[in-house]
């Protein structure tokens, strides 16, 4: 049997972290979340934009035939991972919320918030009056700053629009920012994220305008793969998501799911019920909720950062994983309730205000993440066949992310076999 | 009257945070933390290590005379604030704890950890196993790692030697870290932060040899400015602390405190007793503590990262703020309860954790920190006649350091005037 050619290796690594084990197919539930594959001593040989080989270091000479030329990555003793994925963020938006961020801190509510121009209607006003070029320059900025702490693959909403031509606008401006950016993007239609001022007293109205004018829109613009909706007590009702949602499925976009973040509203039972790909947030999800997701293929989303820069509690990971929902970490990031670009703060919130182990957390953020978008043949672990995209960690292993708590340790990124972030923290991508 | 000559300029910057307002002097309290002197499009001028000008950056031309070779650094619109001052570590240590804190999210106790080789005991065996040397690479790079995150003046404390030899050793091993290194570092002795093994039976012994061995070498060696103790239920009780303090005091080594970290043990009064600079930890303190505090001149260092970490209840804050003691912030940084570097990180703690206000965070971490160490003439606050420690982050408003939480936004670092981080990220300093 000939060996495998390879052209780049990444070597001297303390750990590599497969999140592969014999016989683990499909999300991970239970158990199953802390059986990372980790490999002491190991390397990573590539060929092209694919993992060819993964394994020991001192299996590599006769596992694998290294080019003359081929680019050698020295790990320095570090951890070699995923690149994570981040499988829910509003990348695209105009203006900043950090008035509000202290305003809350002082103890305004919401309401009070909302009554001094606050709230997602500023974000909504200030996407609107921001061109596609801004939206897209900023994006492309969001890109980058993930990229530097790790994050390869990352699905963006829509949804600061909430009007045909806006919502269009900041799909077509994440299109731009992600077009010849390393990070790949994934792109999903949020158009039911809340109900804009001009249909405040007519929520139906816009729900119609939803499932007949913008649903058809995006899907003949093919500007989005998915379609979620806000669905929760005050925004929208089950029975207004499952419309939107059916249509938008009907229309070539699968459906996921905002459910259950502050009451539990049958949103999370919505999900199983439809076969969206995740049910996100959970922070309040019902028993009967707990049990629709684990007896369902819906993915649970978790978002720890959202609720611990909100002060509130978190999800009860433990009681998800425990009944058998498969889970997932993502950022969340978005301008009012979780400004958060690090999957690493993720991680290590996941560990601190969620409870979770290291080993459960690398896995929601790496594959569960990954099948959350559908990609999981192709990322979200180190295997044979699958995309090289890794992580070069400087710390001897992966507990240490939660560990040492806020530092981004990521010193080199590889997207698709090619070095994107370089040890110097240069970001070596080619611009389109 | 003429202008001052400058020979680096900071310009372009959407916001200065200068902590000064006229009339605020000594540790700042109450509503005077929310002080923190912010000028609109701002400018600072530098002559050799030391700020001559700080104001709009429209009277900079007339109000200063600049150099025609100045350094001139383009803020790039982002905030100009003093360099953190982080008032409370253990920089100085071998081995690492990662697997103890997974344990410590499996649910194991203190005891069981303890019980397998782990907690404090693990750190001082590692300490004291490790060379002068491997110990002095490793606080430097630490230093360049909180250098990075935009400390530039930093506490450590020994304390994992417990033995004259190992304590003398991990002070001489920060004192060779520190040289040359453009982190100014300040020494303080903690051969009283447990009791080592072999005095297990016999702790009044342990004191004993900390005041009339330990604390006479140290001072001889000219190798500590501070004594500080564990003073807590099943550690140093007030009477052993007392002893041990006031016989640093009188060798020259002025007090702080561990206090009231797990239960109120009468930690903080007796640090006010005694003029402790800082009673550090707090998160246990009695209402009698706090009126201690409150009338005294010892500053309460609030360590947010270590409850966090430790996945329990923080400091009430705003209790302590409400009753008038003047608070700091430290990281706390230690192989056990606390391995975050960042204080950008503390401050977004402080404020999403303990629900301080951005501004009562920024003046914690900052000159009330650089009071808690007696450096308060020199630095903390960006005025003229100050030590000219500078960060340019890349954000447009302070207060977008805790809303985009767990991101490093130093972009560059100024020490003494000399630019130390540069904005591509790569340490400039000289080193010895």
């Amino acid at each position: 049997m000939s060996r495998p050619r390879c052209d780049l290796v990444v070597e001297n690594a303390a750990q590599v972290l497969t999140m592969e084990r014999p016989g683990l197919v499909g999300p991970r539930r239970g158990d199953d979340l802390r059986e990372v594959g980790a490999i002491e001593n190991g390397a990573v040989a590539v060929h092209g934009e694919e993992i060819v080989w993964v394994g020991p270091a001192a299996e590599l000479a006769t596992a694998v035939e290294v080019d003359a030329n081929a680019v050698r990555i020295d790990a320095g003793g570090g951890t070699v991972t995923p690149g994570f994925v981040d499988s829910h963020t509003h990348l695209i938006f105009g203006g900043s919320r950090h008035d509000e961020f202290e305003r809350r801190l002082s103890g305004q509510t919401y309401l009070e918030i909302a009554a001094a121009g606050g709230g997602i209607r500023s974000s909504v006003r200030h996407t609107r009056e921001a061109s596609e070029d801004e939206l897209a320059r900023l994006g492309r900025e969001r890109l980058d700053l993930l990229l530097r702490h790790g994050t390869t693959t990352v699905e963006c909403k829509s949804g600061y629009g909430l009007a045909t031509e806006h919502e269009l606008k900041q799909l077509r401006a994440l299109a731009r920012a992600s077009d010849g950016h390393p990070v790949e993007t994934v792109s999903t239609f949020l158009g039911a994220h809340e109900f804009p001022p001009e249909f405040a007293e007519n929520r139906e109205g816009y729900v119609s305008l939803l499932v007949e004018e913008m649903i058809p829109a995006v899907a003949e613009a093919g500007l989005a793969e998915y379609a979620d909706c806000f669905c929760e007590e005050g925004v929208y009702t089950p029975e207004q998501a499952r419309r939107v949602l059916l249509a938008a499925d009907a229309a070539g976009m699968r459906p996921r799911l905002h459910a259950d973040e502050f009451s539990p509203s049958g949103a999370a039972e919505l999900a199983a019920e439809i076969g969206a790909l995740s049910a996100d947030h959970l922070s309040a999800i019902s028993d009967e909720g707990i049990r629709a997701l684990a007896s369902s293929d819906t993915i649970g989303t978790l978002l720890p950062g959202t609720t611990f820069s909100c002060r509130i509690p978190g999800a009860d990971a433990r009681r998800l994983i425990d009944a058998g929902v498969a889970i997932a970490l993502a950022t969340d990031l978005n301008p009012g309730s979780c400004a958060i670009d690090s999957m690493g703060v993720i991680v290590g919130l996941a560990c601190l205000h969620l409870g979770l182990l290291p080993s459960e957390a690398f896995t929601a953020a790496t594959i569960n993440s990954a099948h959350a978008i559908e990609r999981a043949d192709r990322v979200g672990s180190i295997a044979p066949g699958k995309q090289a995209d890794l992580l070069i960690l400087a710390l001897p292993d992966y507990r240490c992310v939660p560990y040492r708590f806020g530092t981004n340790h990521v010193r080199s990124v590889v997207k698709r076999g090619r070095i994107v972030v370089a040890p110097n923290g240069r970001l070596e991508a080619a611009r389109a």
